[in-house]
């Protein structure tokens, strides 16, 4: 085992031979869209996401589902499992079972596993100081959520979340393995500040993030005051004592640093050097900070 | 992919590479008995049992946990959890990590890895006439489960049913493929008659099963008539359509039959020569019929 359940990484590592690891990983949820098929798709990239923070090839999923006994259609239980199918094709990864209970709350999601040759896997632990840190997504899945679900999200708003959230993580890992990069995680639960305090923790750093420089989803500014999760406010207090504050921006950019991210994207520390190449391929990247040598916090916002 | 989501196996089978498959199940539930050690542990057993059914050795797990956020003491959700790690250990699989959600209804279980041959493979398609039929643990966890809900199992039978639930079926399997078994199944859900049923279709041949020799659980007979779960009705609706009956036993061993099963036994098509042999080297085992050329019927009562 190079990497178990007591570590902050994104997946579970099994060594099964020389130069071939397991990457395994699970997660599952309630709906965060209107729409099935999106949901599906969005377990679906959600869980793959984990297999791609490690630098792993995914391989094959189960899925886990929660469905209602009553008053659920049952064509909404098959758009689900075909979004998620549809993803996991995307993805070339190989749906070999799973398991359905009947739950009065919808849930559902997959167990991923990938393999990885151990030499080519991006941890939390080797980023350097100076190095770029990259961001793949815009912030703000959180915020837009619950907007939607008190009915006030602009639907340019949803729609762009719901897009964010359905896209693999597939192509920035790739790239980011092809220009050198060694640590990434992916942006979940925990917000940008959660799991970029994990990368700093592990890599003996701290990181400067520039609250400007942050990409936001269509609204998630504006949203920001009015709609925050539980879990936004939980993470704030959870991570704040990890972080120096000593930007100029405004409170509503401040909170997004800690909302809580379904299916969001890459944090990469990348090699200064690689940093303008790898932002040329890809596109909706943008570079939001730099490593600097471990201060008193793990993450200062300038 | 060698098998899949759409067979009747009990996991799926994703050839790495030459000479390497991965083995893949997941299955979680609610709680079957009142420890909640005891749960953990049967959740694993029973989530293990689906890779010793394919022949294969378990390597890794993950987690899958519902935990009520109210009135549900810590202590047992860290019971449940170390009850299934002691079980885990003991068949050499690591805990690689998982995912817990807060849900009113306990639910537990595992998704687990593990790997085999593929030449090696225990499937339910190679069963050959004349072959005897041996199933290694006994029936009525069903019955007594819902005996024990009513406050009506006597303890001895409570005990020797989670006792039977929680042992692994490592050491039949590894028996088994030793004496040159090539078609096994576990007995869940569906109960004998529908895992058998599946066995007969693949391998295209029929079972004659022994009323008079099916292994029980202490008790399980005389509970049978009273509490019958709605599993057991289930299966023998949609079950005994497959099933001719000729034997002159009474009504209850006939209701065991459908029993649907928490972590069952084997079921084992074993070649005639090498039969009483490895009886010999599984003392709980029992012979309980034999495969003949397919009849009209998968499964013949006698």
């Amino acid at each position: 085992m190079l990497v178990d359940h007591r570590t902050g990484d994104d997946a579970g590592v099994y060594l099964l031979q020389d130069g071939l690891a397991l990457v395994q990983t699970v997660d599952f949820f309630t709906p965060v869209v209107d729409d099935p098929e999106a949901f599906g798709a969005i377990a679906a990239a959600n869980a793959l996401s984990d297999i791609y923070a490690m630098g792993a090839r995914p391989l094959t999923a189960l899925s886990i589902a929660a469905i209602p006994e009553k008053d659920f259609p049952m064509d909404w239980a098959a758009a689900i499992f075909r979004g998620g199918l549809g993803k996991l094709r995307e993805a070339g990864c190989a749906l070999l079972g799973g398991h359905t209970v009947r739950d009065p709350e919808i849930k559902f999601g997959y167990a991923v596993t990938g393999v990885v040759e151990p030499e080519r896997m991006l941890t939390n632990a080797a980023g350097k100081a100076g190095d770029v840190v990259v961001l793949t997504k815009p912030l703000g899945t959180g915020v837009i959520a619950t907007a939607l679900k008190a009915g006030q999200a602009p639907e340019e708003a949803a729609l762009a979340s719901q897009r964010s959230m359905a896209t693999l993580n597939r192509i920035p890992a790739a790239v980011a393995q092809r220009h050198g990069v060694r640590t990434a995680t992916d942006i979940t639960g925990f917000g940008l500040a959660g799991h970029a305090a994990a990368v700093a923790r592990e890599s003996h750093l701290s990181l400067e993030l520039r609250l400007a420089d942050l990409p936001l989803l269509p609204a998630a500014r504006e949203l920001a005051p009015g709609f925050q999760p539980s879990g936004l406010k939980m993470n704030r207090q959870h991570f704040a004592p990890l972080v120096e504050d000593r930007a100029a921006e405004d409170e509503p950019l401040r909170a997004l640093v800690y909302d809580p991210q379904t299916s969001g994207g890459l944090l990469l520390l990348v090699p200064e050097a690689a940093a303008s190449a790898l932002l040329a391929d890809l596109p909706q990247a943008r570079a939001i900070g730099r490593a600097v040598p471990a201060g008193p916090r793990a993450i200062v916002l300038i």
